[in-house]
């Protein structure tokens, strides 16, 4: 197969971190005769930077032009304390998710058997959690109207949600659940917000559609509970954008290691593949950066375009580094290995 | 002193476990010489069966004319499954909170030494925290407009905040801090949210004038990995509705006991104190629900009043009864009391 790879690796740890993506679909590329060819962009604070722009027209131009979008992270300290600055890292990502149509974020969740320890969790409350979540990505109170007064004190922000948005990513959902353990949890504040009862109703019509799948619900409230009691109940999980924002970023730490975790959002013509640990500003150029999300991530891209064997390849050797404990710090105190050695080690094993 | 208080015991465990709180009052009313008065009204499930309303207005006829409301539990799963019904026991929480002006919800988030090992979270990740999050109540995506288009296929919700409700809050918030270890973290989603932006700047103009007191900020996203991460970072949280509802459920189960959390609901002239398990309603009727919290959220109406001798007798009974493990089976599987013995114990004991 051949395919053509717009590479964005970002800000903070991105760079260094794709770098290990890359080399991993290298060595697939190599072993399983097939074409990859990597084309770089700008985005982030490096574009603003560079460009003045977070996601510049040229970088939007080449990700439509590719098959795939491989990210690594963006988001640099300086523009953190000024989240009303006109221009913003964010707003390149928000802006490539809305123009690219990427309205399903997929996240797996997986308690590793090797890991275990690390998490915050107990043992016994995290052992056997294989989660995905499926989080609603272009729409609620992400895109919905803003407004400020003219006097600046008063500000608002309107979640609003379509049946259609609904339904494409409940399918999405759904379809996952089917191969997988069959219980889908849709997660909403139905007894309070009238978008989150179209949710309800929406999701409930489509569930007929797939009668082997269990449709369950939980208010945000006590999902975030459920969470830490009980993280195994889980299936797939299907939420709206905001609630999925952070129902998924506490979901990532219960396993122990967010260097593991990476996602996928797709849509109906384009993907992207992103480590979710975003730019860990602290951690740039020390080679110290966990790479296997980025890697993960790769593995994702792969199975995006059904190369079910070429991916399997990649977590193959995840799991081989992770056994031998060919990690960096954030997993191995005692010898920890480099950022790239860490990557030598998985494209040297595929 | 005399005080008046509106009983709205509810639904569900809401009257077993405020009956044991009015015992604790009764007790202290007794040994500090001062004169209470309990006046009942109906709300949630149980008001809707006997008058179509789940806040009728002599409930909050009664509510207005008393010094303090304390509030039990409302919700019954038959109205659980159908969000969208006309009427729910929730509707008349959230009319209660908006018709009394309860504009910010505190909740003390505490690890007793003595249960810490019933957390789901490792010892030494929970260990020495102490939080008390401030969350606004009457303001945000709650109560702004819902809309729901006429064919059924579009609904939104506005989350609204005006420059005074956030300045009401966040001066109840800073006061706290100064009593306490003099941090205030915002929690909001400035990099996406007009509304977040709006909180931080009227947030930073009010810390102007609690020099003492650092305030830091948190996206919701990474506050929801922090409280599992390194709960014991925070003092004081500071967030609008939606985010607090979420956050402080999660927060209310790391300490591994959400049988013993209180909370108060306050305003300019009403305040209302309430334990916040909830319903609860598959232990209804059994006597195994823990009065705890209930008992605890009396203390804090005595606080309310500035009486603090009164309060720490109460807090001294509870710690004696975990102490001696004179506890409901949520914390006691050998030798269980019920609701009503452990209400005895703490009544006798102050
Ligand atoms: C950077 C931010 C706008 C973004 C979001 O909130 O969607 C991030 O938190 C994420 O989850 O990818
Ligand atoms: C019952 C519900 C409307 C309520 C809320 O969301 O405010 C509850 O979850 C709470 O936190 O008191």
């Amino acid at each position: 197969m051949k395919l053509d790879i717009a590479v964005l690796s970002g800000d903070g740890i991105g760079p260094e971190v794709t770098a290990q993506a890359i080399k991993a679909l290298e060595a697939i590329a190599h072993s399983f005769d097939h074409t990859f060819i990597f084309k770089e962009g700008l985005v982030g604070a490096i574009a603003i930077d560079k460009t003045g722009n977070p996601l510049p027209d040229t970088t939007l131009a080449l990700c439509s032009d590719t098959d795939a979008v491989l990210f690594g992270a963006i988001g640099d300290p300086k523009y953190d304390n000024d989240p009303s600055a006109p221009v913003r890292p964010e707003q390149g990502l928000l802006k490539l998710r809305k123009e690219l149509g990427l309205y399903a974020n997929i996240r797996p969740v997986k308690a590793y058997k090797t890991l275990i320890e690390k998490s915050p969790l107990k043992k016994e409350i995290i052992d056997g959690t294989d989660i995905s979540i499926y989080r609603e990505l272009t729409g609620g109170i992400y895109f919905g109207k803003k407004e400020l007064s003219e006097d600046g004190t008063v500000a608002s922000d309107l979640c609003e949600y379509s049946k259609p948005e609904i339904e494409r990513i409940a399918h999405l959902a759904f379809k996952s659940a089917q191969k997988r353990r069959k219980k889908v949890t849709l997660v909403d504040k139905a007894n309070v917000l009238e978008s989150s009862r179209l949710w309800r109703k929406v999701v409930t019509e489509i569930a007929a559609e797939y009668p082997e799948v269990t449709l369950d619900f939980l208010f945000v409230d006590n999902a975030a509970m459920q969470m830490i009691l009980n993280p195994s109940q889980f299936d797939v999980i299907l939420t709206e954008n905001m609630f999925g924002d952070i129902i998924s970023d506490e979901a990532s730490v219960i396993g122990g290691s967010i260097g593991l975790l990476a996602s996928a959002s797709v849509g109906n013509r384009f993907a992207m593949f992103e480590p979710i640990h975003g730019s860990y500003p602290q951690a740039t150029g020390k080679g110290i950066a966990n790479p296997i999300a980025a890697i993960l991530s790769a593995a994702m891209l792969l199975e995006h375009f059904d190369l079910m064997k070429e991916a399997q390849a990649i977590k193959n050797a995840v799991e081989k580094a992770l056994e031998l404990n060919l990690t960096t710090p954030d997993l191995n105190d005692k010898n920890p290995l480099t950022t790239e050695k860490v990557g030598d080690f998985i494209a040297d094993y595929i």
